[in-house]
């Protein structure tokens, strides 16, 4: 059982690290951005160092108490909030931003850096990094790491996972790893980055990481279009990808319910066509020197016959802004119109389309809700959020609160799918995992958390249920 | 402390499992390429489903015996043989070859399946299953993946790791992690997939997988050119990347000494250069439809300049697979002429060539030594080769049996480098393991394996060293 951090705790921190700021946590560290959780308080610290986080880790294991790391506060799963229990030590990466360092292929950087200044160190090298996720400016490397962050790029580039070649870590005993290579090959001993990475800080905090680096794209270009279906935008994917394997850098579903959504409550967006499409996609690739990609996306719209109604190519820096801001408008129409239940979740694509179908069914005959389901379809990865009829209000649906969810993840389950593609666990789906997970896959994340934080002091509450 | 498998254990396995093959291990399990290890027998089983590995795992456990997990034995690095101590059970997968499912994204094959069944089932599919390495007619996929085998499409494509989407294991106590997934985001906890992938069959036994199946580039182009040094090649390398992103699949560095092993000891190939040029490269692109692979090519030697002194562009299949065949052949003549020492390192890319000068110099220092250094310098993984001088015997190199890796080896600790960049550390380089290995990332891997095998049955000996 967990200990409160007391003054005497706080005391040894002033004696061992006499530097360290030691504080109260204000409002900022106790919200995230829904509004679900609201954090209970305890002790914030911001150590500066590798080095510091080792000792912080050290005494508070050593006193038995919790500790919550924390990256840019912008997880949408309360990993980053505790609400109950013994109160924690909340040890907050943001003094650690420094890049240390730069090459054609690498960026290795501390984990309280923001991904945009990842993406920028990038950038001022020529280079690309392509992870790119909304909250990005507040974002910081550690916690987009511990979640294994997905976003608009994974089609090509893959998640935080696949672009990250090392870590430094801390364990809960103070141990600290030593990973940051910069080597693509690597075959000396257990795969501890990946353990770490997508472990949502209940096996270790990450420090700093190395991340892998990529030539920019000759040119790029973008597109909206309009399709029938799901299953035609899954159609046309298939069609992109053949005509121009791997340059597909993103390839997302937007609903006409999002659209609508951004007609009624905004942002104020430019919205490419006068009718608001049922379905359409957004559409960019990178191509190499030689190809233009105004021609190839004419070519794709061409090839692509009766599965793309309409369409419009980019022609512009500025059209292409308009474009993606269209698609990244719509977490806020939805946070204004409000949703009654958001899954973020990922289905085989050949399943797809039969999913959404089925779900759509399926809630429809819990009650009059309106469905908007948009997202990385490219990846399999959808966003499929229930909100409430026109004129009404989420509160007369507070009866379907679980059933809505329940109804989502039977079907993801039945579907083999997952009921997390690319938020993570936190403290909203421990139940849910405990429910859908595989048994022999729990049981061994149970022996591993164990092993390596023996008094479960790493984010006491998150992932794992306690026991 | 292990126990030797007895009658007892056999006859408990004979009458839990009535159907299973158990036997005599033949020579084939108790060589391996090299010839370095001799495997000390034991019994052989060949399970033919999963639960009939649980099963074996559970008795085995049970019975404090150890498990030798066996995929093609292929393996560099003695991983699959087990040379002394208590007689263990040898778990061959050879009868689990059974393709589960292939959609247009992914291949669900078992694990016995030999990594060339799982290339032609992409082919037939009319998918690229790109993972290729020269002994994929026998090495099999589960040991492909418990060793995360690199190979010549790593720079486009990943690691073994990154080609697979999900596992089904058994874990030593029996326990079955099921997760094969069709799914690219799944963020529902630990990364077992990735822990399991790379630990060399010392965590569990992989029995399924899920592989991640590409589209067919529209078009392939191949070519050697010849470059002055390892810098060059490196420089050569960046432009191809910087014109074609994401569309160079293979970048081989070859050096002048293996081209005049196979002038001197076969096998017989074609060589495009009658004067054997030092250093050349042979490159490969796969390109999106409306560019021409040949003009993408000529456009880079052209645009290369000094930096590329003669290049020959492959015009037909048999030309490309000419080149193939000379790349694919080193190994061969490195084998007839005999090494001393031999060592599969990785470099980060910008140390890459000083590295190769100093290492070169640092081993004429030891002696009279021929150099063979080769291998997938894109990925900044190097095959680094010493050979005795001509017309002498390796035998009378017996005395820097030893210096010769550990000079080697020490450089490349120096230079931030692998010891191990795709072999893996089997039982050849446990002991290098702990010379060079971070301390904190040992004591956590041996945390994981007391955590998940706490009785050592699996491949004990290998990757850690036993205490």
């Amino acid at each position: 059982m967990l200990k409160p951090v007391d003054d005497r705790l706080v005391e040894t921190l002033r004696t061992e690290l006499p530097g360290l700021s030691i504080g109260t946590p204000g409002a900022a560290y106790l919200e995230e951005p829904r509004g679900r959780y609201k954090g209970a308080g305890g002790v914030l610290v911001k150590p500066t160092s590798t080095s510091e986080v080792a000792t912080i880790l050290r005494l508070c294991n050593a006193a038995g108490v919790g500790v919550l790391p924390y990256g840019g506060g912008t997880g949408l799963v309360g990993g980053q909030i505790i609400e109950d229990g013994p109160a924690a030590v909340i040890v907050s990466l943001e003094k650690m931003t420094a890049l240390r360092a730069v090459t054609g292929h690498v960026l290795e950087i501390e984990a309280g850096a923001t991904l945009q200044a990842a993406q920028e160190a990038a950038e001022s090298a020529g280079r690309l990094f392509p992870l790119s996720i909304a909250s990005q400016g507040s974002a910081r490397i550690g916690g987009v790491l511990a979640t294994n962050a997905g976003g608009v790029n994974v089609l090509r580039y893959g998640n935080a996972r696949e672009l990250c070649l090392g870590i430094e870590a801390v364990l809960a005993d103070g141990t600290v790893i030593s990973g940051l290579r910069h080597l693509r090959k690597d075959n000396t001993g257990y795969d501890l980055k990946d353990l770490l990475i997508g472990s949502e800080g209940t096996l270790g905090i990450i420090t700093a990481a190395t991340l892998r680096l990529f030539p920019r794209p000759a040119a790029v270009g973008t597109a909206m279009m309009v399709v029938e279906s799901p299953a035609a935008a899954l159609e046309l994917l298939e069609l992109a990808e053949a005509r121009m394997p791997g340059c597909v850098s993103a390839f997302e579903l937007i609903s006409g319910q999002g659209l609508r959504f951004l007609d009624a409550a905004g942002p104020e967006v430019h919205q490419p066509f006068a009718a608001r499409p049922d379905w359409s996609v957004l559409i960019e690739i990178g191509l190499p020197e030689g190809l233009g990609p105004e021609d190839a996306l004419t070519g794709l719209f061409e090839a692509a016959g009766d599965l793309v109604s309409d369409g419009v190519i980019a022609s512009s820096e500025s059209q292409r802004a308009q474009m993606w801001t269209l698609r990244e408008s719509l977490p806020e129409a939805n946070k204004r119109i409000g949703s009654i239940s958001s899954h973020d979740i990922s289905l085989p694509l050949p399943k797809l389309a039969q999913f959404i179908e089925e779900a759509q069914a399926a809630l429809a005959e819990l009650g009059d809700l309106r469905i908007n389901c948009f997202g990385h379809v490219g990846d399999g990865n959808l966003h499929f959020n229930a909100f409430p009829a026109e004129g009404r209000d989420r509160k007369e649906y507070e009866s379907l609160r679980r059933a809505i969810p329940e109804t989502v993840y039977d079907l993801v389950d039945r579907f083999g799918g997952s009921i997390s593609a690319e938020h993570g666990i936190g403290r909203l789906k421990v139940e849910d995992l405990e429910r859908y997970g595989d048994p022999g896959k729990l049981a061994a994340m149970r022996a591993i958390k164990s092993a390596l934080d023996p008094k479960g002091i790493l984010n006491p509450g998150a992932v794992l249920a306690e026991r």
